[in-house]
């Protein structure tokens, strides 16, 4: 990157001044019965669809390179540092998670994917904000020689593509994290350990079949 | 649950009066040299540790049950609705990250757990806040016939246990989102994702050999 992006201040923003996100207190009636109440984050651009944003799990397919996944590397002010994740971007007005995917997708890396499947709506940190996201699986199908496209990026975006091979994944995460000023996301992080874990453990999750079952 | 949780009301709340969450406006030096605002919802309860959080990725061994993992469900005030987690909590302020793992494995589950890897610190959300945290993965043994531990709860707390064997993990998180108020945390859902996806396509993570290397 051109210069060493940093945050320089930070102030105390009245909830009717922020733009992008809201705090908020909820009153709420407990499980026994009980009026509480809790404080809640939440993003003030959710449009029709009901979800704040999509990240797209992707893997890319090459005729002579391994299968690999592209994951983007970017300034994150609210941590002050460089995140490792997924491709992601907030779902517009109007748009549904698929579309936002597919745009998303191509706005930051370049290349136009094939939606493979949508996660049902899961909650990103539900003990501290209201948002939420789906987890969309893409496909990208190169061909040999294929040059590296341009991206689509917007003002004051500075988006690094990385493309990984899934087998080193992991590991090549784990180099990220050690590094000084970078992050990974966390959502991608638990993909890749759930991945690690089941390559590492295959055992635990075989099904047991069961006595007089059909199957 | 004894009865039907919800939110009843949502107000606008200044940061200066919140507890646990803090608004704020981060001035930023951009990857070009330009000066830039973000906002930026964080917790105001970070310790020593410099982690927000821990969440207890935790396998379950018994003598003759299938390998399984304890799941954790609770009303969210952020989302009006039930999540389906692993246990996870706030690491206190003079704590490890370890530390805060056991105990709250104890506190949400009332099993004694012995922690086997904890990740780096990653970040939860990290386009909207700062909070951070790490996976702590943890092993439970049962003996056979050992009943049910008590759980540790604070006073309103109400948290509900499920054991699910790890080869059904990921189908019945889909069942879980399929009902109506009920959520899936997304950090548990990209695991047990990772974990499907691995078991599905094992050769998309095979190590090719390179010629002429020495491995």
């Amino acid at each position: 990157m051109a210069s060493n992006p940093h945050v320089t201040a930070l102030h105390d923003l009245p909830a009717s001044e922020a733009k992008w996100v809201n705090l908020q207190k909820a009153t709420y009636i407990d499980a026994k019965g009980n009026e509480r109440v809790w404080e809640v984050a939440s993003r003030k651009t959710r449009g029709k669809a009901g979800i704040d944003a999509v990240a797209m799990g992707n893997i890319i397919y090459h005729p002579s390179k391994p299968p690999s996944t592209i994951v983007v590397l970017q300034f994150r002010p609210p941590i002050d540092a460089i995140t490792v994740e997924w491709p992601a971007g907030l779902v517009d007005a109007d748009e549904s998670p698929e579309e936002a995917a597919v745009r998303e997708l191509k706005e930051e890396t370049g290349y136009d994917g094939k939606v493979i499947s949508v996660s049902p709506t899961v909650a990103a940190d539900p003990g501290m904000t209201s948002a939420n996201m789906k987890l969309v699986m893409m496909e990208v199908h190169l061909k040999e020689g294929e040059p590296e496209p341009e991206q689509h990026l917007d003002e004051g975006e500075n988006i690094q593509r990385v493309t990984i091979p899934l087998a080193e994944l992991y590991e090549r995460l784990n180099e990220f994290a050690s590094k000084d000023r970078y992050c990974i996301a966390a959502k991608l992080y638990h993909w890749a350990v759930g991945v690690q874990f089941a390559r590492d453990h295959p055992h635990l999750f075989e099904k047991l079949s069961q006595p007089g079952a059909s199957t």
